[in-house]
């Protein structure tokens, strides 16, 4: 298997973004990124996406928007594994060049969500869910997100407002980030008074949909290509596990197995533990998904990842920087592209290009993607040191 | 690139398999393929779908699936490119072993039609065409198969019935294949008096919609694995190429550009020619596509397709055996599932178990797996010559 690095990024603003097409926003994305790495085209796309089927009455989004880049005639397909499609089609791209069939690979993922109507939105991510054992009794995501945090809560003596500095250290690290779809800090305050959606889940617990795309171009590290780069990114963690489709149907609700999975393969093959992650973009849909995630990975007990956000362990200067340009909370959850943009999000910091938010000196940063509700969960670890 | 090769194969029957669910069709072709490998789980699944997002409310197939069929935590993600997506699962897999980071792969794709209505399923394919150019201007996709037949009568000369031994041979070989859907033959006659759906294809031109599963099981050529199965079958050539989505942006409309390019690079690969091919399953959605594979891919002179058919060179014991299971045409075309069916089927030639459809002593099978209207084309080589 040969080495793999990332030589260019590319994103869109995170938004309402009602003057642009889907292959459009794509577009933008993957010529930034071939842009950034001194290309003008790639031997294979790999785009991830959730709900074009439904929202733009579109698939096939390989060709689709490979033509649109100007790379007609290349290889193209498109990778669905719901929430986490971004970061799926990252390691599929990672894959393909480390086979050696593939030399210069884009992985790119894209959604247009703001089309559809709320309520069909609604039911577009249901998707993700169990059609059969979920959705037909009436769950819609945010409902399975908030019996797991109810149970959460119940198991290990949480209060809500036990939760607010998850979206309070992402809301003010999206502040920094000219891409992110919001703006504008919150104080405990304001999260402690934010109106209910699903109890115990409130506003201020869930991440936006939001249109938007992410790009990186991915070669083999031991190329002509990275000697163009000023700093190649080297993919040194790369692993996909799965769980039960159903939450129901877990031997443990409150465990996210495919994460914990995921988290250990991508650790064992960068050689590395938790105590080395610099920094880590998590999936923060809800904030109990960025508890569990916390706690499946390894960097606190069982039941205590709320601790890490009271004691300010989350922040730029913390122990373990999270969400570090926004997060889902704040940069925004464009939903089958948000791996992508987490991804980009570590390449910045492990860049130094992450300006006012930039970790200090990052050696390996992580990012995590969860696809459902825990079903689907891809772990990638990146490091600047080649 | 580790050389891999395939040691398990299953398929369901294509037909409206109304008793059977979405998952159980799925399952039942990955259980098939397991059973015959002698395994009972995989590292990794890549499910290949068109449209269950649409038809069936379910995506994260990848999940949805594994769960089911046992391997709870393993690997998983969907692969989409519209009508080509269950050849592009296949490269997925045949990508991820031959990379070293994944040792045991399946390969499966499934699709479940029927449960929808004719209209609604008109539109569901309709995605895999350009949302914004075509569709919303009103073309079908049968409609964009009958403006490419219009003007490849017009420019080689060609009559409608010139076409009748693409349908005549397929149905003639699904009469031996269990799994087909169609069990009739058909005569020059009821092909010449079919009813026409879009001038000037007729409705034995057209390849039905169908329910079914299909899948394969990728190891590593040299494995243990390998050694218990009798016959390892060799994934000499793989590759896929892109051309416009929308086909009036093609330069020659007549010509597929992707399965010229995918075919020569797995010709390359797979160190063989046109010559070499002993049995071919082309992707026979409509009797033009067939014609313009055959082209592409070097068989037959530009514009003289039909002769080969006219001629009878494509029958089991012809020239160039062609949809020697039925094909599209009469095995039926569940549509993202299609591609998985045809490599199946040439294992099952390279085999020995075609029975009464053997083709006389196969060294080398092809498969071409053709996306939207050419949009998306993979064209895969297989062996028993390891």
């Amino acid at each position: 298997m040969r080495k793999v690095a990332v030589i260019g990024i590319g994103q869109t603003k995170v938004a309402e973004n009602w003057n642009k097409s889907l292959r459009e926003l794509a577009g933008d994305a993957i010529l930034s990124a071939l842009y950034d790495a001194q290309l003008s085209t790639a031997d294979a796309f790999f785009l991830g996406n959730m709900m074009s089927s439904a929202a733009n009455n579109q698939q096939n989004l390989g060709a689709y928007v490979t033509d649109w880049v100007g790379s007609r005639g290349a290889e193209s397909i498109r990778i669905e594994s719901a929430c986490s499609s971004g970061s799926a089609a990252f390691r599929s791209a990672v894959l393909a060049v480390a086979s050696g069939e593939v030399n210069i690979a884009v992985a790119a993922a894209v959604e247009k969500m703001t089309d559809s109507p709320g309520a069909e939105t609604t039911a577009y991510l249901a998707t993700a869910a169990d059609a059969d054992w979920e959705v037909d009794q009436g769950v819609s995501f945010v409902a399975l997100n908030a019996l797991i945090m109810q149970r959460y809560m119940h198991e290990y003596g949480w209060k809500h407002q036990d939760f607010a500095n998850f979206s309070i250290n992402a809301h003010n690290n999206a502040m920094n980030n000219p891409n992110a779809m919001f703006h504008m800090t919150i104080t405990e305050e304001r999260f402690n008074s934010s109106p209910l959606i699903c109890d115990p889940l409130t506003l201020l617990d869930a991440s936006p949909i939001g249109d938007g795309a992410a790009a990186a171009v991915i070669v083999p590290l031991e190329n002509p290509f990275t000697s163009m780069s000023k700093t190649p990114i080297r993919v040194a963690g790369s692993a996909a596990a799965s769980d039960t489709i159903a939450v129901h149907a877990r031997q443990d609700p409150l465990w996210l197995s495919a994460a914990e999975k995921s988290a250990k393969q991508a650790y064992d093959q960068a050689g590395v533990s938790p105590e080395n992650i610099d920094l880590f973009e998590y999936h923060d849909a809800f904030t109990i998904m960025a508890s569990l995630s916390l706690e499946a990975c390894g960097f606190v007990e069982r039941g205590k990842a709320p601790e890490l956000a009271i004691r300010n362990e989350i922040t730029i200067d913390g122990r373990l920087p999270v969400a570090t340009m926004g997060g889902l909370k704040a940069r925004g959850h464009p939903v089958g592209a948000t791996g992508l943009f987490q991804l980009v999000e570590v390449i910045q910091q492990l860049r130094g290009q992450a300006g006012k938010n930039q970790v200090a000196q990052p050696k390996y940063g992580m990012a995590q993607n969860i696809g459902g509700s825990g079903s689907n969960i891809i772990t990638h670890i990146l490091t600047n040191d080649s």
